[in-house]
């Protein structure tokens, strides 16, 4: 009731935008946030590409069928959901290449400094990707992480470059990108906002929160498939007479790029508000529905929905027990060490009648104890 | 005649891998050097990737459909055409990230010394790559380029690393791997090999010339698509202790796999001796041809076959317009500044009456000046 009206008000058809995905049967799939699900178009699109473009156009498609322009063409229209200026994003590689050309992008902007603030949240791999960075350096950089409450006040004059997630892919925890970016510019600090859990997932406004650089993925909320290309912004200011092509590396991922051009024909109708407004009402019903069936769940994200992203995580000692009976029951989320089970909210495709029965589902299986069993407390039994 | 002698020897079909290749009607494709044609068991194969793997499976896919197993995977068919110890090599993002690690990696091998060597004849890419390097480092190494017959002599002792394209991508000279690497050694020098226009061209043996790292990409020669991932070797001696797993960078391009692994299920079968003997065969009667019936154009390739990969040049000054009008006649190849015409032999898919119906429509063209058309003289008349 209360969802449907934002959806009207905001112009948003979303049992439409469901229609055009396929889903398993009988699955409820709250693990967008881990691999988006198949655009239906997406098929014929890729087929298109192999068959029409590929094989009739061979070499000459790289400039008949736009191959060489897409990674600037389709990035656009993942510029419009995350506030990006027109002609700022480039699509290409994985998510680790962009954060390390990002941040090495970063550091140039600011030679005199030496240390990289981070995040305990953040990706393992973004940190990789630091620590790999000051290795090919000189080794005289550090990678300073503190707590994600604690990174206002970590802005000090030795850091050169800021680099965040800006929602925790454990929690769901969102980062004041507006407030964080500013008191970092106050400090002299440049910033790298890794958007892997945003775009797609709620509105981001790079532009005006004055971002430096943001990097993020395709598979994930954008529903771009397995191995669909990274993407890379990087503010006017810092590209002047170069442009955003210096970003790219060598060849795209044609067919790749045919999935993600159909999963974007969905986003070019979506209001990010409109998403977001129901992504939280659902957030809102799952997290009371939990709270009231399962007392031994303990809510893992912020309550303050304005403090959360698009996914709610509880814990619980047995977390992977309990999520292996979840998909064995058809609700698909995903489980992270040590203890989190995590859902997704995905409004573009799950509905307020799947959140609802994914409720009653879990709570069985909390009420009966079905997680307790060797099948799902085992490790060795996930495929 | 010759050549039938030759395949039947050797036990390779070549008419049945032809068959295997959806080629463009009334095309004769010589441009398989820049972009293979399309495997006709490729459409299938990445429209059930798309809608059986994707689509049913989601991120269970990872594990159930081997995603994540198939950069080792499949890198080790691709391993036994350029002779790689099994387990050594491994797919993903393209050639240039490639070229970076492998030059990162081998620098660090050689650390007290401060020179990249490589030769004129490399690719523009790889040497921006290399430069992009040194840039990040720390500006103290420098990137020296020899011409090609020059490299042997400039192997000196505060040479780093030796970084070399075995095949010339304009001429099709082809460097002495095994007498390069040896002298290299001798110097202490390490060897970083590019292998874009060898895998899938010629027999490689990087493991009897103890070569130490090398790349290639895979969608030229090996028919691999439009985004196909590179590969990467490092000799076992360079990896013990963390193996070939530590060159992956982010998750594989799982639909450009797909493709790819298509495309190996014909290199399966495909002897590189026999591969080798039939595209020097139609080099030498391609040669023969053009040089009897068009003497403006002049050889650019090596004329000693041994000195040669699997491609054929020639200059002229209106090469250009030459190559235009060829396609236009439908003969694919393609145009390298100033002045070179190039044809790619891929015995996989071209056969011998395509070689020669290739060298009467060429000789008809010079014959008649049939390139003088302002619509083949035209830069902006390509599409």
């Amino acid at each position: 009731g209360a969802c449907r009206d934002v959806d009207r008000a905001l112009r948003v058809d979303f049992a439409a935008t469901k229609a055009l995905f396929h889903l398993p049967e009988g699955m409820i799939y709250l693990d967008g946030n881990s691999l988006g699900p198949l655009p239906k178009a997406a098929a014929a699109r890729v087929a298109q590409t192999v068959t029409d473009e590929w094989g009739e156009m061979l070499i000459t498609g790289w400039n008949k069928a736009g191959w060489m322009a897409q990674p600037e063409a389709l990035a656009d229209r993942i510029g419009r959901l995350i506030g990006a200026e027109a002609g700022h994003v480039v699509l290409g590689d994985t998510l680790s290449i962009k954060v390390y050309q990002a941040l090495a992008a970063a550091l140039d902007l600011n030679p005199t400094r030496r240390v990289i603030l981070s995040d305990s949240g953040n990706f393992p791999s973004d940190l990789y990707m630091a620590e790999g960075l000051i290795g090919a350096l000189d080794r005289e950089h550090d990678l300073r992480t503190v707590a994600p409450e604690a990174v206002m006040d970590a802005l000090s004059d030795d850091v050169a470059v800021l680099m965040l997630t800006q929602v925790d892919y454990r929690t769901g925890r969102l980062h004041d990108m507006a407030a964080l970016t500013k008191a970092a510019h106050k400090r002299g600090i440049v910033t790298v906002w890794d958007l892997a859990h945003s775009a797609g997932a709620m509105p981001v406004d790079l532009a005006r929160c004055h971002a430096d650089f943001a990097v993020g993925c395709t598979y994930k909320y954008l529903n771009g498939g397995p191995g669909a290309p990274a993407f890379i912004y990087v503010a006017p200011r810092h590209s002047a007479g170069t442009g955003i092509s210096r970003m790219r590396v060598g060849t795209p991922p044609v067919l790749q790029m045919a999935a993600l051009d159909a999963a974007m024909d969905i986003w070019d109708h979506v209001d990010m508000q409109a998403l977001r407004a129901r992504a939280l009402a659902f957030s809102e019903i799952l997290i009371a529905g939990v709270e009231a069936a399962c007392p031994d769940l303990r809510l893992a994200s912020p309550r303050d929905p304005a403090m959360r992203g698009s996914q709610v995580s509880f814990h619980h000692p047995q977390g992977y027990a309990i999520m292996q009976a979840l998909i064995a029951h058809g609700v698909v989320g995903d489980f992270r060490a040590p203890d989190i089970i995590r859902f997704g909210i995905t409004p573009l495709f799950i509905d307020e009648d799947e959140i609802g029965r994914a409720i009653d589902i879990l709570a069985a299986i909390m009420r009966d104890g079905t997680w307790d069993q060797p099948q799902f407390r085992t490790r060795a039994a996930v495929t």
